[in-house]
């Protein structure tokens, strides 16, 4: 049993086709990480939210939680109400220990793969 | 003169620190492209839109320009705004000859940085 885990934290969106790279994602950690529980959660539209999937893996055992935000900017979403959906889930599940990582968008890798992205095949 | 570009479109936030990954991101592009016209533009909130930024491109006499969307998931924006934008920026910019691609967040390489970055340091 997993004992520590990943939760992917994502904004949601009203199309259910909207979470697919996010599934993507999920399923290839799940396939480099097969030691760790690694699960989405959504700001709004979609569930679970952090809380939620917090509560589910305090559930299983774990009690290690790294919280990624896969989002490119930092405005309000992730200034003001992130933390407070972090705050949710800290009270919802005490026994777990999360680690806060910065938004994805901000690491020079995935700038770099973005940059790749963008002039993929130009002349 | 640059006579090829590059728009990078992102969803756009009332925080204007929320577009910093996305400014960095086009002066990485400039720097490694010097010959390309490489602009961001915006769906809501921040301004240019796609229409105005293919105006000022078509202005400085560019023709071809590839609409990148810095966008992870396709769900409304991508699926139902983004071909109305591009339908008002080719009614704004007939010379321009664009080029769509998909969502960065649909790139495997772009996926494989995101699980890179979700399990950086991870014991």
């Amino acid at each position: 049993m997993a004992d520590a885990g990943i939760v992917l934290f994502a904004h949601g969106a009203r199309d259910r086709r909207w979470a697919e790279p996010f599934e993507q994602l999920r399923e290839r950690l799940r396939a480099r990480r097969p030691d760790l529980a690694i699960e989405l959660a959504f700001l709004e539209h979609m569930s679970p939210d952090l809380a939620e999937a917090a509560t589910a893996l305090a559930a299983r055992g774990v009690r290690n939680v790294r919280v990624v935000p896969l989002f490119f900017g930092r405005g309000g979403h992730l200034r003001n109400d992130f933390p407070l959906e972090v705050t949710r889930a800290q009270a919802a599940a005490p026994a777990i220990m999360f680690e806060i990582v910065e938004a994805a968008g901000e690491d020079p890798a995935v700038l770099d793969a973005l940059a790749d992205f963008a002039l993929s095949g130009l002349a």
